[in-house]
């Protein structure tokens, strides 16, 4: 039976799995937690991703490796390859995806827009980084962030001390100018051991409190040409790493341009509507992918939303009497700004897709609505 | 978090329940080997489906009991429901199914046409039955067939000898006359605590050595009449049961009406195409009726086709370059006439299905084409 080695065992690793597992493919996950989301369906190695004992054990036996998890120490990754594991992605793609700094000159070089930046090292550096870019603007570690962690947004430059306080002890930080945007979209695609690149259309991704709320797919008013340029982007930084698996770029929209936010190595939370609103799910292709099979077609089936349902685990009983919804709840415990589950919303257009987004958040609770 | 316990661990439970663990469902399954197929997914009990101490365990804590395979023995369930435990669908269901001419007369009873029939006690008992109904006509086990088994067909008066000798020591019997049929249908509905009725659409099958090879769904050529026909059939069964859960029946079509063949009080094979190719699958719903959730959309999602896969465990890296194929393994070591996993086709049209289950059956192994 095929293997599949994935380091981290959250949501992400979870839904991999329920992906996996249909096709005959034998999961073993690696996470710190005994609890992991990812332990009811597959094996569950409990370690440290930085334990190279644990994350050999996890690998051993398995035809690949791959993570659910951007974090995982390239150490770790790196460890496997020098030992004759296959990892998918390369550490190399995740370890620029670690770096802000490094992951915005990745992209320059790669000709896809960022917004302008400065590495930050020092106060006086924070100043004529400032100076230069101007305010607002966003100061940032170059790396560890997530879900709006290790952020300090600077409106006025009488706002870089406090900025400073709070992340300067970090070390190694971006200021980032603030991007006038009209949305915020994001891309996912898919490459192949062959190079075949797959991407799902462009999805709309509303945020609260710097985490994903709402995504919407296929985004509403993409011309074929947004589409094709964003398309275009995730292709060349799919093949400028070889890359296997599914990536992610966050975007911005601003005209007709698209300035690329970050990028993450991995199936990503905006795709969650790709289980029932794609002939194909991020997890399917990418599972598909690192294992070395051909892809699935990445259509949208009608009109998608996804909530997060963040502290709050959602009531499928509430819920699922809206037609067309989907409840997923990950086997965490709720705490407040923890992720735990997501309501996916089906239609076959927008307009009837709409009433029942409305009808789905007025069912959460208010701190999630 | 919700548990469910699941009698049965074959691949029907090892798909309901990666139908219910997305939605944060906790599942133990009751199975007499150890290496059956739900135990990937869930907390496997491993027991006879008879040993009612093996059953009250995988009972345990569970807020409803479900079956994955009709010949669960009624004492079992029986047991749970006098010792409180909430079992869907009914025992009285599972009896019915169990026995052909109870299920027979039952349909009669809800004016659901049957092929002609007598039950056959004795030898002299067959001759006389066949004297009525004619011949062709099929002698067969009033309980415990599956695919095929336990059945002889009786071409002429002068095959009655080697059918009694096949079967007569089998007990209780009963003799169906032929039907000149012109296809096999299935009809797939789902009925939830509140008495809402959904059904897919019609399924049309094909067997092979009485073992299910290829349903497409939905069927060609139906009428809205016909799957009127057809779901009023399944409503009738549903309603006449208080029935939760899917319940599926097997039909002959002959001209414009439906000869209804058997029924079967679970998920069914020529339902699996809904995993990929319907708003709702068979599972998820099947799942969200035995909880007292509301049920989903049946929708069919374009044109889909299931291939079993028997004797040979499917290789996906054969078949997913096949636009619209997904795989499925079922964990189980492969067996001459064994069913091991399936292969579904989706399409958004006929016209595109066609070549693909073309090629997805040219891509088996020849045993499987």
């Amino acid at each position: 039976m095929t293997r599949l080695a994935i380091l981290g065992g959250g949501q992400l690793g979870r839904m991999l799995a329920l992906a996996a597992i249909p096709m005959g493919v034998e999961i073993c996950s690696l996470d710190p937690t005994g609890a992991a989301p990812a332990g009811a369906v597959s094996e569950l190695v409990v370690g440290g991703l930085d334990d190279v004992v644990a994350v050999a054990r996890t690998a051993a036996g398995a035809s690949v490796v791959t993570y659910e998890w951007e974090g995982v120490p390239a150490t770790s990754t790196r460890h496997l390859e020098t030992h004759g594991s296959v990892v998918r992605p390369s550490t190399r793609a995740l370890e620029v995806s670690q770096d802000r700094a490094v992951e915005k000159t990745t992209f320059t070089a790669l000709q896809i827009p960022v917004a302008p930046w400065a590495a930050v090292d020092a106060r006086d550096g924070l100043d004529s980084a400032l100076a230069r870019i101007g305010s607002p603007a966003i100061l940032k570690t170059r790396r560890g962030g997530y879900d709006g962690k290790g952020q300090a947004i600077i409106d006025s430059p009488d706002a870089a001390d406090a900025a400073w306080t709070d992340l300067g002890p970090a070390g190694e930080l971006v200021l980032e100018g603030m991007v006038d945007f009209e949305r915020e979209l994001s891309i996912i695609a898919v490459r192949s051991v062959d190079g075949e690149v797959r991407s799902w259309p462009l999805i709309e991704n509303q945020h609260r409190g710097g985490i994903l709320r709402v995504s919407r797919a296929p985004a509403l008013r993409v011309t074929p040409e947004l589409q094709e340029l964003a398309d275009g982007y995730a292709s060349a930084v799919l093949h400028h790493f070889d890359y296997v698996g599914v990536l992610t770029i966050e975007l911005f929209q601003v005209g007709d341009a698209l300035i690329a936010n970050e990028m993450a190595p991995r199936v990503h939370n905006s795709g969650h509507w790709t289980i029932e609103g794609a002939a194909t799910s991020q997890f399917e292709n990418h599972v598909r992918a690192v294992l070395g099979w051909p892809l699935g077609r990445t259509a949208a089936i009608g009109a998608s939303a996804m909530i997060n349902c963040i502290g709050h685990i959602p009531e499928p009983i509430d819920l699922l009497g809206i037609e067309g919804v989907h409840v997923h709840a990950y086997g965490k415990s709720a705490r407040p700004g923890r992720k735990v589950g997501h309501v996916t919303v089906t239609a076959d257009s927008v307009a009837d897709l709409e009433p029942r987004l409305a009808a789905a958040l007025a069912a959460l609770p208010a701190d999630d609505g």
